[in-house]
């Protein structure tokens, strides 16, 4: 599908109840008691990080790469100004799995972040990021490896 | 404060688990079974319409505006070619109340969008933007304006 439709409806204070067609809801606010809501700039890193996370997932089975275990992770350090934008995201990609590759490991990284992640696609350059990616083949510990944008 | 962190654990297929050090969590998924999770781009709409929902409802306070009812619709109609970004965002932001004033209302927006927003504030020209608002007052139909972006 090609559109999506988000509805916010405000309850409280900074509270928002965001809710798609389907019925699928988060609760959003800014405070210091968060219970179950979440923030704007914590959706965004959630919405980044996902799409790149899916981006290398689907890359490497196709690469016909055994990933056993994937993760990544975010930091996101906002402007002390407004607007607060993240002007640093450090991101981190950790792969496990016997016979990776770095270069299809690398690949797919950027492929992602060159071709396919939507929500990378929108950024300007207010943002910078630093990212790296560990592979671990064996017991041994990962090997770290910093990745540079062509582009 | 100014560092978020954000940590994905894959689980299967394209789902993936993300987390806060609070251990808030959202689950994401693509898939045509979503159940409780959320793509991508459907957490990067919420994230979006939830930064400038909250930067209007705050700058109405201060404007001492009082708002009776608050909701924001955003329809994202994404590329057909990766990377499939949103290359239109409708944003309505559609307000109640008695003393409501058109230019109040337009002054909120215009300082969300331009200067506090900071999900906006990440994003480049590959994204454009349609804003309109409506204002209802009374018992009469809401009117409906278009937003003009200065810059």
């Amino acid at each position: 599908m090609s559109q999506i439709k988000v509805k916010l409806a405000h309850s409280e204070a900074l509270k928002f109840a965001a809710e798609l067609p389907d019925g699928r809801r988060v609760e959003l606010d800014s405070s210091e008691k968060m219970e179950k809501a979440f923030t704007p700039m914590e959706l965004f890193l959630f919405a980044l990080a996902g799409c790149t996370a899916m981006d290398v997932q689907w890359i490497m089975e196709r690469q016909r790469q055994k990933v056993d275990k994937f993760e990544i992770s975010v930091n996101g350090t906002r402007r002390e100004e407004d607007p607060r934008y993240y002007e640093t995201i450090d991101l981190e990609y950790a792969l496990q799995g016997q016979e990776l590759r770095k270069d299809a490991v690398e690949r797919a990284i950027r492929l992602s972040q060159e071709e396919y992640c939507s929500v990378r696609a929108m950024l300007n350059n207010n943002v910078k990021f630093n990212i790296i990616y560990t592979i671990q083949t064996g017991n041994e510990l990962p090997q770290k490896y910093t990745y540079s944008p062509k582009k």
